[in-house]
């Protein structure tokens, strides 16, 4: 789709300086990555990379028990292309510390579980590092809600969250992310055998179409249909874009002052420092 | 002070209107709380056994084997005031999995675990509860960054985060939470003996003093030091507030397109639904 072109050197210029601003401005030089062997994670770690210094990122690998071994080499793999720091945390004994003693068996309750494990540890080596959770969601993830909120939704910045899944990959391929990141089909690697796309019940070429359509353009359902866009699709989409709406926003805090967080008082410029 | 005096009948009758209507708006009935015998959980928990019903209300104990057990008691006590139901879910074995793995000794960086721990296992009940999870955190600690990001202050909804701690202890008052916990010292019982106005270095009363002033009525530093506020007590809550900042917003996303998530598609209501 000739829309969702990017001038990749370009978006890599701005991203590598959105990260160097963004850190040093809160007094800092380093990033922390939690990288999968993904796509996403891949391309963060290498923009981290570039704007930082390779020493200067630390890409964490985070196991669970059933992980599958390919993400861990896969991320060893880009690693070791960008030459970034490594540590690995499995982190099985803390997710099974609640799983097992609770007995908890759903796919999805597990996996927001171990996304949110993840965080833990992220946050945590984020203070031994001195450095910044760089977060790895896409647009197209964002917006379909296909994240799990305080899990890999969270962050202190995100360099790839205005990117759709398509525009990532013609980022990824100008900055030589290896050949198998890039041509594996996109996994969460919750649970065995996962695809995204399988799982989503859509392909995300389809995705982007319509959220580029939608959300960017802002097409009316009518002229979505014109288009050719399956009014169920069209429906389904908007319905996963509303529903999601509440991972996108801060606690709603019950507003009783006249200056409440995050309604009246919301950035420091307000109140006039 | 004057200022910071409410009147707890409306106020509580404006926060369980809030609670019922924001619950219900998403289509929910229920509230996850976690409680933990202190003043913040025991107010949300009470109200929201007023908005939903009891029986809508699950209390979530949530010990850590270091905690005081008087917390458990008050927490108990609460709970059994109010008819809510109540879950007690041990979360030493999932933190204990991290920190004793990676030999995590520093105290902060153990308190964050734990505030994250206890986030994992509300988020993950409210699914098996089919409700949302109801945050405690209270004006003063939201402003003064005294919370943890993607802990305590993850949640689905907040009704306190108007109240100042003085506020709160005056609705606290009127809803009947047990003597035992109003008259104790207010503590995140993260390490043994923590008291938070000792950790912080200043008393509540004193904060929301200053921070009424200064973030409510906008004054500006010179009329807070006519007032007699201690020039480096401005400086240093000032200080607090600003640093803190990154807690109370979502990751920054960096900018590309002309609709970018968080800056101009915002709300649902801006694409046309």
């Amino acid at each position: 789709m000739k829309e969702l072109e990017i001038h990749a050197p370009l978006v890599a210029e701005l991203l590598v300086r959105f990260l160097r601003e963004e850190i040093g401005n809160v007094g800092f030089e380093r990033g922390v990555v939690g990288i999968s062997g993904g796509v996403d994670s891949s391309v963060t770690a290498a923009l981290a990379a570039r704007a930082l210094g390779p020493d200067n990122v630390l890409g964490v690998i985070l196991p669970y028990r059933a992980s599958n071994p390919e993400s861990e080499a896969h991320a060893r793999l880009l690693a070791d292309q960008i030459g970034i720091r490594v540590r690995r945390v499995d982190i099985s004994a803390m997710a099974d510390g609640y799983l097992a003693q609770e007995k908890v068996e759903e796919r999805m309750r597990r996996g927001n579980v171990f996304a949110r494990c993840r965080m833990i540890v992220l946050y945590d080596l984020s203070v031994e590092f001195e450095g910044l959770v760089v977060g790895t969601s896409n647009k197209t993830e964002i917006l379909l809600g296909y994240t799990t909120q305080w899990g890999d939704a969270a962050s202190a910045l995100n360099p790839l969250g205005d990117l759709y899944k398509a525009q990532l990959y013609q980022l990824a391929r100008h900055l030589a992310i290896p050949e198998p990141i890039l041509s594996k089909a996109p996994s969460a690697d919750l649970f065995q055998g996962q695809t995204d796309e399988a799982e989503l019940g859509f392909t995300y070429e389809a995705a982007d179409r319509l959220l580029f359509r939608m959300v960017d353009e802002r097409r009316s359902r009518r002229e979505l249909e014109q288009e050719g866009f399956a009014p169920e699709f069209i429906e389904h989409i908007a319905r996963r874009i509303a529903a999601n709406q509440f991972k996108r926003v801060p606690p709603i805090i019950a507003k009783l002052s006249h200056r409440t967080v995050n309604r009246d008082f919301r950035y420091l410029r307000d109140w006039g420092r």
